[in-house]
């Protein structure tokens, strides 16, 4: 971005903060305040109920630090809802081997009805002898973990070769070719999970939300028990579990973050944002004339947003190691550097910038997002270029071997 | 229907019980009966946990009654979350004389952000000195306040004259020529509550959602703030006040009707259900191969389905009268009647199915919907008749009249 381009952004900015006023929530031209349209009453009821353990680094040291962090525990625990019941054992159902590494089909039982089966890549020369760090892979929105094992689209079985045109977002493959145990799991509704290859994530949200439960729950759920599961076995080192979270995998990562204490690093791809923020000010009429809500309800955790946003949970983990690396505002990222410093482990927490924003002079040093605003110019104040928007394993594969190292 | 077609619908029935085995939730082939499918794991989830509170008559006496209603108005002021604080009173915007009554336009004030206005329609020689019933009047999904009342779509300043045109669904409009006082309402996010015309029920649903709320708990909140108000009005007789649904409007009266124990009657105006029931049967594969849910997040209250279905709300208004207009199964009618005679006021249950399934004979005797059925095959089932989907003032006033004389 240029120095035009830059001033561009700001006017952009401006303008929206001017403009928005008179349109959200409409009726602002009423002398007493009142919202008519449903819309701007309901914004209003977000925007007054603001989450209560929001970080507020000015206002905090070491010791409230850790009550602090203890309530975002508590807040996330009730909020996940996970079955007190434990739940049978995962079981090998598959092995085979690759090119410098073993790919197992296992299959876990979350829960009485479900059978979620998962992918374990264990590189050559890994046993329980030397057992070597391992990371729960898990995909974004849309993907599998066949994808992120590099093996080939719904080929179940394992039969043939893997996948050898696969590039991009292979996670399981490049931790394994990295010497690390990976880990692939599915989300609800998505792969194997799937209704016959209808990703029917929207039904799903539905039913666990009548049931008192959410996706996110659920998935968290899943991956939970996996994970637990991976502290029992004797080729992975329990003291240096990692669990990286590709896009919507970020939502499952900063729940597990704040339920167990034994993970030992986080890998955070994607851009970094306040969810809640993002619903008050991302409302901008669309051609049909109606304003969106940014997304649908595989996100929908009815009051999480009460309780905390996104940096907050990055925030929490600290002092453990985190990297994010695809941006988002500086806001954000130095808050969770102030966590990072009351704890003690400023290098502990890393990030990155997508390549188009990693330029200080290419972002707009937004403190607050305008309202009224669309997807597009959101994402541009927010630093973020969908294009570039895949795994980043030459940031993390080095990050994690500075980390990993002892 | 004729005797052909009868057992046309008994074999549709039949032939989905048994297909449906196989396909639901998927993996039936599976020799430990777990689902691989998010789609089956949810729905299990949903079957193992029935409504807390499903009335069962056969297990019920008058005092256990009593006991059993108190607990079903205590779970829906728990999922209502109605606010405590008090709301400002409604104020008289306008008033305007037309033939036969008078129609004001009020606005209440149900939280700090919202005002909503509302209409009262006064027969002429109803006053201070000769007070008459009153009712409320809620609308169907899409419909609006003035639709009710016989206004001009959109004609929000009453100027003008009403539409004359106007011969369905005008439920006020029927209500005050019977002598009735009548008070019609919008439903969050249509009409004057609508966002520049844009009905977004969905929007609104989610950001309550967010916040732990509910689109039913703000408008039972809106409705409630209303009726309370009525008990106030000079002209309308606190003892006689009856709550009017139709379509999506029957929600509203049945959270008012737990809630409020001084409602005189009810005209339920759609036809009844089990919405559990719906969701876990009517999930056939559409054209795409993908299952749908029954209906959108409006009518998405977490947790209510874990407590009640629509039938036991209606079966815990007992003793009170209640009109149901267009049927459903004779199986929910029984238990309703049940608690009506237990109650001791079996006269003040009244139930009407749509004109092509009033004969006995064209109904079939469903005691449980079979499962993997689509909308039209559980209609069909459920007896109902899309296209006579109206609100049935023929049927309703006469009810009221008798049930109002005294």
């Amino acid at each position: 971005m240029n120095l035009k381009e830059f001033f561009a952004v700001l006017t952009l900015a401006l303008w929206c903060a001017l403009s928005a006023h008179a349109s959200v929530g409409g009726d602002s031209l009423r002398s007493d305040g009142r919202a008519l349209r449903s819309r701007g009453v309901v914004e209003s009821l977000m925007r007054r109920n603001p989450p209560r353990l929001t970080f507020r680094p000015e206002a905090i040291d070491a010791d409230s630090f850790k009550v602090w962090q203890g309530e975002m525990k508590q807040a996330m625990a009730r909020l996940m809802r996970h079955p007190q019941a434990p739940s049978a054992a995962p079981r090998r159902v598959d092995s085979r081997q690759r090119a410098g590494y073993r790919i197992e089909r296992w299959e876990s039982y979350p829960i009485d009805s479900a059978v979620v089966p998962f992918l374990v890549l264990i590189p050559d020369g890994v046993d329980a002898r030397h057992p070597a760090p391992a990371a729960l892979c898990i995909p974004g929105f849309g993907q599998t973990k066949e994808l992120l094992a590099g093996e080939r689209a719904g080929n179940y079985s394992l039969e043939g070769e893997a996948d050898t045109a696969a590039i991009r977002n292979t996670m399981a493959l490049d931790f394994v070719k990295a010497g690390i145990v990976a880990v692939a799991v599915d989300n609800p509704s998505f792969g194997e999970l799937s209704d016959d290859g209808h990703a029917d994530f929207l039904e799903t949200s539905r039913f666990l939300l009548e049931c008192g439960w959410s996706y996110l729950g659920l998935t968290s759920w899943q991956d939970r028990v996996i994970l637990d599961w991976m502290k029992t076995q004797p080729e992975m080192r329990p003291d240096r579990l990692i669990v990286s979270g590709f896009s919507l995998g970020t939502e499952p990562l900063m729940a597990l973050g704040l339920l167990d204490d034994s993970i030992y690093a986080f890998v955070y791809n994607d851009f970094l944002c306040r969810t809640r923020e993002r619903a008050l000010t991302m409302d901008r009429p669309g051609d049909n004339g109606a304003r969106p809500f940014p997304n649908s309800i595989e996100h929908l955790i009815p009051e999480f947003l009460l309780q905390f946003d996104f940096p907050d949970i990055v925030a929490a983990l600290a002092p453990r190691p985190v990297i994010c690396t695809e941006g988002g505002l500086d806001r954000d990222f130095r808050i969770i550097c102030d966590a990072y410093n009351i704890a003690g482990a400023p290098d502990n927490f890393e990030w990155h910038h997508y390549p188009k924003f990693a330029d200080p002079a290419n972002r707009a040093p937004i403190e607050s997002m305008p309202s009224g605003i669309d997807r597009a110019t959101f994402f541009r104040l927010a630093n973020v270029d969908p294009p570039s928007h895949y795994f980043k394993s030459h940031l993390i594969l080095p990050w994690l071997a500075s980390h990993l190292r002892d």
